[in-house]
């Protein structure tokens, strides 16, 4: 498998189906709205640059489970399974 | 059930329904523009960073009764109850 | 009555309707533009965080009347009187 | 008269009618673009607050005569006069 | 003639009409995109403040011949003869 | 063949054509959303200048191989191969 | 002929027509999106000032020969030859 390694303030993520949520009984998304979607981060960028040039550290680590809109990132398939780069500010929380 | 620990400047809030909201008497909006809505923060994340780099707390703690706008945030269902992630400026006021 | 605290640079403003406005014969919107509003300030939130990290002072207090877009804030019903939050910036003058 | 203070960056103008406008030959707006309007500096608010915190003063002052966009400003009227209420970079010019 | 001050950062220029442009052979738009205008700068503001609340000067002075934006401006008529407020960034360059 | 040097954040990109990417079998973009595609890094900018001043390194360097959206950048024909110029915030990761 | 001086950031060019690009046979723009278009630098502003006040140099100098999107700047002639006045940022690259 090729690895893929997210530029800057990019993640990652690899999409857990809806099936397998369900399985879990954790988190349903409400119909009404936007729709949520889950996922597990597998590889974060550098870090993401404050305009005074300062360098943060994600939020996030390599193997979090999280939560994210439906809408969020572009899709990548690897080796035939979703993934998806977004930004960390498009994570809305991290499911433990 | 599993636990959310929402990412940055996003609370986690349990909505109130309406009933509940009625019930008590204290706030029904108005139905000519904007409804706001009720809920209980659950939890808080890790502060909003300031374009300085700073870290400002939460001006909301856990379990606050809180008003926020019907459009603000992303749902998620928790073992069967509506939830809501969104960040602390779409959050209008704290209910005592 | 409920207690209602304003989140950061949020205003609590209990509107004053039409005909108590007309009845004091001070200001009557001009029916070309956007129709300015009045009510009197009942809450304060701590304060609107300027981007370098220090929170500034309300221009208004408690117990002023002010003049506001008929657009702005979110409606709140309290104790069945109309009541809005809206940000400081959204408040266009004191009447005094 | 009922006295109204503007907020923080925020100018109070009566409008000059347009008949006043013509009498005194000065300022005729050109019909192929927007039209700029003429008025009277009545009261202006505290200052503009910059991002860095400082307040810095307003470059027009009580009593002058001032061009702005006939799109700028919120109307109001006081007994019986149309005033507005807009910021200063509303303002294009100070006629002497 | 009324004096016209611009505020801030604005510039006060008399548009050059298509003839005499054309009559000096210089700068003809091209039909295409477009068509930059003419004009003689008359009057500049007290200067551009920057977010650090520095002012800087206009690099366009009194008399300076210049090139902008035919959508540039709002226009205002002094004495008959077409004029434009406009800010300094909407000034393409100087025409020597 | 000239020489192409990109200017200050901007990143010079020739793209790798989908057979090339389906031969490799790395990255088959998902029919349901924005495609990304791939390209080999063939020359950088200056870097990219912070609002403070400061000149940043860019994240990625000549002949690395490069996932950015399909919509991302303005396409140049070199010596009749495709190539893009994007900047780096326009590229999601790199393949490794 | 006339000297045009370009303000602040911008950057004055002249246009290198298609027949011309074609007989070098360096870069013929992909049909597909976006046609960057070619020029020649003729003259430079005084710089490009930061939010700081700093004033930064420009990348491309004069007699530069620049890559830019056909949509990029304002049209003029001058003495029947199309020129662009463009700021530096609407250059993609230099070819050399």
């Amino acid at each position: 498998m090729a690895s893929i390694t997210p530029i800057g303030d990019k993640i990652l993520i690899k999409r857990i189906e809806a099936e397998e949520v369900t399985k879990g009984g954790i988190v349903i998304p409400d119909s009404a709205k936007d729709k949520p979607a889950e996922g597990k981060v597998i590889a974060v960028g550098a870090g993401r640059r404050l305009p005074s040039g300062e360098v943060v550290d994600f939020q996030v680590k390599k193997n979090d489970r999280v939560l994210f809109s439906s809408y969020a990132g572009s899709e990548v398939k690897i080796d035939g399974n979703a993934h998806l780069v977004m930004s960390e500010d498009e994570i809305l929380a991290v499911v433990e």
